[in-house]
């Protein structure tokens, strides 16, 4: 059969098992937003028969003979031989694991996350550790299964931003860690900034407004996507004209929402932003969640709790909630929500002490998958390096290792990509003010398409093209470095704290 | 293998079947309650997929060779064996249509999906009709394919309700034909009874938490189900414990909103009220759609358009819109609620004049799937039908022959089952009433139960145990006939127009 022709059968097996897959990711939207209460059993079964056909699909022989066909043809396009090239490694990766392991996981990860979700209401760790340890132990195989160079920890990050390895993160975290610290101190040292500002009653129903609000103004496409309410705020896509937000509303504080709707805003730009044309295909995915993370931290950080937006956007937050707003200044404003705290939390954490929750959970993950620590030592641990990098005492494991969802989902490798997310995204808009040097001005001006357009003509098409790597040297002329976020936060944290 | 681990077998794939197609019931329900529009193109092919993928893992050789093999064995259960028996016979049906037959005929549904709406919105036949044309040619070949005896649209109709012929339908419709219009002369010798105050402008807002408590009030579990707003209001169930209603709000019909909500009140009660321990087996589905009619219509008409009902809720309502209703007394109220008027539109039409509406439908399609009438000639016939059943003329195809979804999507002997439904309700009702004399007083004093209890005894438990016939000899002592619906009409609006 001609390549063409090999090709467009490939094309149909992809998008039917996108198909299936973003059918489940319908189901899993539902069930964080709409799903009455006893329904939830039954949707975990359909899920999981989603997920297991979809699977099934993927790693059928004949997908596989196909692609090792088209991978051995000379007359592909780039793009073609690229996608080809990329869902061949995806079906060796998957054919490693058996339909009985990915069942295993499964049903492993069902059973932890129930206990975590016990274990974290009943604030009693012992709950957890068992059906975590089972996980802890499966990702271990897991990762033998998939095979790996140096460190076994690299298998797993590998899942989440190819070619991301321990020696990468290391170096960057090595390197970040005491700057982080030294400036953190030295902020430490000033008068702390007011906030108290955002705690006021503020009309919920005047807060979701307003956040649908800002969500236009970054450029959401609200025809090719939505907003709805859910527990945790997350993004989801079903294609690149059906990406749904949500976020939450919480009447004391209206910086959860507001940056939470920019923060999702920018995960779901640049999912309406992948080819639609690829759909199903690897260059219709995101490039990798590091880079996923620096679209959301682009516009929540660098663009969204910088003063150029706020210049052109506080006026119609005053006029949201008239009265509670007026007096203060835009610099005082600007200070407040910018406002440097160490805490326990990581998802209510600033933009400094943030990378010091991550790079605990980092140290820690290392730990359990290389074997040198058990999963029962977790809390001990984990309160020890809260008080070593943060300088904060853990009163309880509900506001310590159990407050966060990832482990009991069997999520190992994944929380580096936020602290990477970040530096990608300092290194980003450091390259697009190079490119724009009246960058902010238009973005004081409301123009936030100075932003949107570069992304859309760097970023976004290229969906898996490049390596998180690749693409940023592509972008901005270097490899990743900390360099441009030490120097944004350094700049921004001694001007607030001046 | 043992009849009981064959069963157990049968009853997991039996169970991923269900999981895949109910999966592609919240993609349905989502595409008409929150996707946004330009999501439209790719949901449509995600639910081909699934529509396709279910029907593939149904078909499978090897489900056969299960089922075939059961049926044989002596020692099931008498539910297993209806189970299995019934899965064999939709095995065998689904068996004559290929999976390239069924994805065409889905693509073909979309196309003349698409045609119908835009049809409608520009008011012209003629982008509906090639589509149309290629849908009832496959409906044919389908009806073929699938074999009947006597009439080919016996074949269609089946689908709908087993056993449902159209010897059946002429003879019930045959009979009540002569009989309502002769009802129908008499009302409109009569003055005519006051609606107006169904439109005054009521708020929306104020009109949903209404219709929710009146949801609530007839026995709605709002933990196992919920309501929200489309175009046109539907119930789907992804299980018994996940059934959805939806309703629409005009400002100026409360009516509209009010009976919406009852209808598809009665519709989900059945759904809630399916076995659950029976999920994904026959036993766990709705026995027909006429069964499924007669539910909606009960608690519509026999008790939601009766006094009893509004002797208790009347007061809530007006609780609701103070100073909207204060000077009408319950009897100008029951009395406008059922105002008798030959009008265009089939959903807004009275309880009486419905049946004339579904007729010339019933009428049009035996014609088309026959091969008498050709989808170009559909505009005259109905208008010519419309002027001799109801006496009206039809201005235009929007409010003529292009009103209803059904034939765009594919739904050819679907339309009789709104009328059997309501006669099967009345003669319900009767039993019911026979067997508990008390049966509207109880209504009046607000106990509900007095209805759900029979229907959760007599009708809910079974699924699809009896066929539509056998359950209403069963529960009622006598085959289906149009008696009691004559009788209770013939009171009612004698009554009403005296």
């Amino acid at each position: 059969m001609s390549s063409a022709g090999l090709y467009d059968e490939y094309k149909t097996k992809m998008q039917k098992i996108a198909d299936v897959k973003y059918a489940s990711a319908v189901l899993q939207w539902d069930q964080e937003t709409y799903l009455p209460p006893k329904g939830n059993e039954f949707r975990g079964r359909q899920i999981a028969t989603l997920t297991e056909t979809a699977h099934e699909l993927f790693i059928s022989e004949k997908l596989g003979a196909l692609l090792q066909e088209l991978n051995a043809r000379e007359d592909l396009g780039i793009q073609e031989k690229k996608n080809v090239q990329l869902s061949l490694e995806d079906y060796e990766r998957n054919k490693k694991l058996s339909g009985a392991f990915v069942r295993e996981m499964s049903e492993a990860v069902t059973r932890s996350y129930h206990a975590w979700a016990k274990a974290r209401a009943e604030n009693n760790f012992e709950i957890f550790h068992a059906p975590l340890h089972t996980v802890i132990e499966l990702k271990k195989q897991e990762a033998e299964l998939l095979g790996y160079k140096v460190h076994r920890y690299n298998a797993l990050m590998n899942d989440y931003d190819k070619g991301l390895t321990v020696a990468i993160t290391d170096e960057i975290f090595e390197d970040l860690k005491p700057q982080l610290i030294s400036l953190l101190n030295e902020v430490r040292q000033k008068p702390q900034v007011d906030n108290k500002f955002l705690s006021q009653s503020f009309d919920t129903n005047k807060q979701w407004k307003f956040g649908m609000e800002i969500l236009k103004r970054i450029g959401f496409d609200f025809e090719a996507g939505r907003q709805d309410i859910s527990l945790h705020p997350f993004t989801i896509n079903f294609n690149s004209r059906d990406v749904r937000v949500t976020t939450r509303i919480d009447e004391h504080d209206l910086g959860n929402m507001t940056w939470s709707c920019i923060h999702e805003g920018g995960h779901a730009l640049y999912e309406q932003g992948l080819p639609e044309e690829q759909y199903g295909l690897p260059l219709g995915e995101y490039c990798s969640l590091s880079i996923h993370e620096s679209q959301s931290r682009l516009w929540e950080n660098s663009v969204g709790r910088a003063k150029p937006f706020w210049e052109h956007n506080f006026q119609l937050l005053k006029t949201f909630f008239p009265g509670q707003l007026d007096k203060l200044s835009i610099e005082e404003f600007y200070n407040g929500i910018n406002r440097v705290e160490p805490s326990l939390i990581r998802t209510e954490a600033d933009e400094l002490t943030y990378h010091l929750h991550v790079m605990i959970r980092y140290e820690l993950e290392k730990r359990l998958i290389e074997g040198t620590l058990g999963s029962k030592d977790i809390p001990a641990y984990w309160n020890e390096l809260y008080k070593q990098y943060l300088g904060v005492i853990v009163p309880d494991d509900k506001r310590g290792c159990l407050q966060d969802i990832h482990w009991s989902h069997g999520s190992f490798g994944y929380f580096a990509t936020y602290s990477l997310g970040s530096i990608y995204a300092a290194q980003f808009y450091a390259a697009i003010q190079r490119q724009n040097p009246s960058l902010e001005e238009e973005i004081a001006r409301g123009k936030n398409d100075a932003i949107l357009d570069w992304l859309k003509t760097n970023i976004y098409p290229h969906g898996r093209f490049y390596t998180s790597g690749e693409l940023c040297y592509n972008v901005t002329g270097e490899k990743l470095n900390s360099k441009y976020f030490i120097d944004y936060a350094t700049s921004k944290f001694t001007n607030i704290y001046s």
